[in-house]
């Protein structure tokens, strides 16, 4: 996790308009503590102006927002290219919004920012650029994109929307402050105006900053979510990471975006058993029915006194289980919560976000497996979807993309 | 304000699932520090744990939600009563309503709660019950309706939506944590069915919690907003809540809601200086033009060099400029930003929420010469609005309401 980088700017400095001044200069960097027993005597006291002060990275050998702890507040958008953003468009495009991104991560406004004190505040911002299938054959350099970065197969629990689905360009924008979202959205939209159109956003929720640090998140039906993912370390960099080929390869991932719609409505009418069941976890522990703990490791063989698995064949935890460290996916979702209808339907979903080296490798086989046979199959339906490249990281000076299109 | 009263409950307690024991007893209550300084050396630390664990009162004279400091992310949930909804439907709805809300407010999880697990973080959770004029018809009790609470007279700057105005009672759901608000919001709007439908939702935003503790909320065009707010103490007393009259009505207010679209088109294209005497205040500190200091008061017979005005007859804070307390309205705002069209228009505003003991006493005067002459009208339009008594608060036992209907 990039959360040992974090950084916090002068308060003072920031907060009198100084940083306004061209070039203002961040102030004192501060360790960000840490955080992530359960315990709260054992917690270091954090100073609370930290949440709106504290920074990751921009550049680097990879793109922050990937391996990051999550933040608060996400939103995905998606541009389409239009018919005349070529490669050289698209690397003025990517050196613009490069720029900008680099700057409000940091705390400063972006060039031309129009709201320049929205742009003080960066609360761990990160931007993410994804690379859609469709940037490649605009750059004509299909031969570049790496082979799992193609929409993925139809899969029969699919109900797929076009207004969610696709994409050329993805900005993933996450911080821990909404307002910070906000204003980075509106910036980089505007700046990708003379190059693209806008295709679909998304925009989500986990728990605020510091409201249950360290614990896994909690989607809308209440389940723990994320707990399979790769342990930060070996695992995580196996997992995710490209570790080797050409500069525009190394050190790159790819992104799955789907929007999963939820359906309260008939998940609550479920007893609780029955979704302990078809989760294969406990609802308050997220432990393995097989176990007491939520990283006990699921015994899935284990018989009950009926003579059936104790976690069903047909479970969630089943169905999407892999054991090797280059098989597994690093989620990253948000929760969506939109207005419910006039009788008082929710609109309330997830958007699963996984990072892993290819698709096809790891991704596609948990998501055959969950498609064909899933007990939450259910109460769940992809609404959504699209795939990127997420390139690798810039140095200071450069811009994401440059190793592709420079 | 109420903050000072906010609790902490026990961690521990909460997230070993102890709290899901019927009645499982809250913890140990440790006070929030209030915080309000710019100098960080000056913050006391506080631990992490307190944005989820921090509770606000919900039984008392008066309803939180209102003087209390706002949270991070706010609901508002607008019902309009099924037709058969009359005077003993609505103690059975509000008897229900109010149940869950003081459970929930405490980090309880609701009596039929499907998602208990998500009801353990209350994160500074208030709801506030307002009620629109059909409110009080469906009652039959008319004559009990605060006269100020009814339709606004139509301005001509207003360009409403049915889908954003009116409501017969108001849910309004603010917490530090967009989960938490998600939850509360599901539970309420269930147990809602049997007696209303949806009318509207509107969900909206400020600053995180600890991201920048004490200072006023800047909205989307980065302007500071609720400046002009009446002082905590005396000031706050007088200007929002009614000191005497029948128990239905002492320590009741009022609530308009109004949504206010900005255009961050066309405000994007202004220049500073025009941005700053079209406001009448800095946009960095919110000085007055006159001042040098956000809580200055404003010269507004000060002349420049021009001969006019340094603050212009017509900006917005000449035009809203009150001094009397009892003329006064607390501005309790969140912003909203929806998704930009194609073309990446925004879709960006306020939910503008004010509080004020008589309707037309305080905020009619003030909304009326707004409408005249505001020069902000270029860039700002109405498209919702909707008016609320919001009742007294409730004892323990009690439900809200029940001085009305009971």
């Amino acid at each position: 996790m990039t959360g040992t980088n974090s950084r916090t700017v002068s308060r003072r400095g920031l907060l009198t308009g100084g940083a306004l001044a061209a070039g203002g200069a961040l102030g004192g960097a501060v360790a960000v503590t840490a955080v992530g027993s359960d315990d709260p005597s054992t917690h270091p006291a954090e100073p609370v102006a930290e949440v709106g002060l504290a920074v990751e990275p921009f550049h680097g050998t990879r793109q922050s927002g990937v391996a990051t702890e999550p933040q608060a507040h996400g939103a995905f958008v998606a541009l389409v290219l239009r018919p005349d953003t070529d490669r050289a468009a698209l690397g003025r495009m990517l050196r613009l919004l490069s720029d900008d991104a680099a700057r409000l991560t940091q705390g400063h406004p972006a060039l031309a920012d129009t709201e320049p004190e929205l742009g003080l505040l960066p609360a761990r911002l990160t931007v993410t650029f994804g690379f859609g299938p469709g940037l490649y054959q605009a750059a004509n350099l299909d031969d570049r994109r790496p082979p799992s970065v193609a929409a993925l197969p139809e899969f029969r629990i699919d109900k797929l929307q076009p207004r969610w689905s696709g994409g050329d360009l993805l900005l993933q924008i996450c911080a821990d402050d909404p307002l910070t979202v906000a204003h980075a959205q509106r910036v980089l939209v505007k700046d990708s105006r003379p190059f693209a159109t806008v295709a679909w956003v998304q925009q989500g929720f986990r728990r605020a900053a510091g409201a249950e640090p360290g614990r896994t998140q909690r989607n809308l039906f209440g389940q723990l979510d994320g707990t399979a993912n790769p342990k930060p370390g070996a695992p995580l960099e196996t997992a995710v990471w490209v570790p080797d080929g050409p500069a525009w390869l190394r050190d790159s991932t790819t992104l799955v975006v789907r929007r999963i719609s939820m359906n309260l409505e008939t998940w609550d009418l479920l007893g609780r058993t029955d979704r302990e069941l078809s989760v294969g976890r406990r609802l308050d522990t997220g432990a393995p029915l097989t176990g007491t703990d939520e990283h006990d490791e699921p015994d899935l063989t284990a018989l009950g006194p009926d003579g059936l698995t104790v976690i069903p064949d047909f479970s969630h935890l089943t169905r999407s289980h892999v054991t090797e460290d280059r098989l597994r996916i690093l989620r990253r979702p948000y929760n969506y919560d939109g207005v419910p209808s006039a009788d008082g339907t929710a609109d309330s979903g997830l958007i699963f976000a996984s990072y892993q080296a290819d698709i096809t490798r790891q991704f596609l086989p948990i998501q055959r497996r969950l498609a064909e046979r899933d007990l939450l199959n259910e109460w769940t339906t992809p609404i959504g979807s699209a795939v990127f490249a997420i390139p690798p990281g810039c140095p200071e000076g450069g811009w994401i993309g440059q190793q592709l299109l420079g």
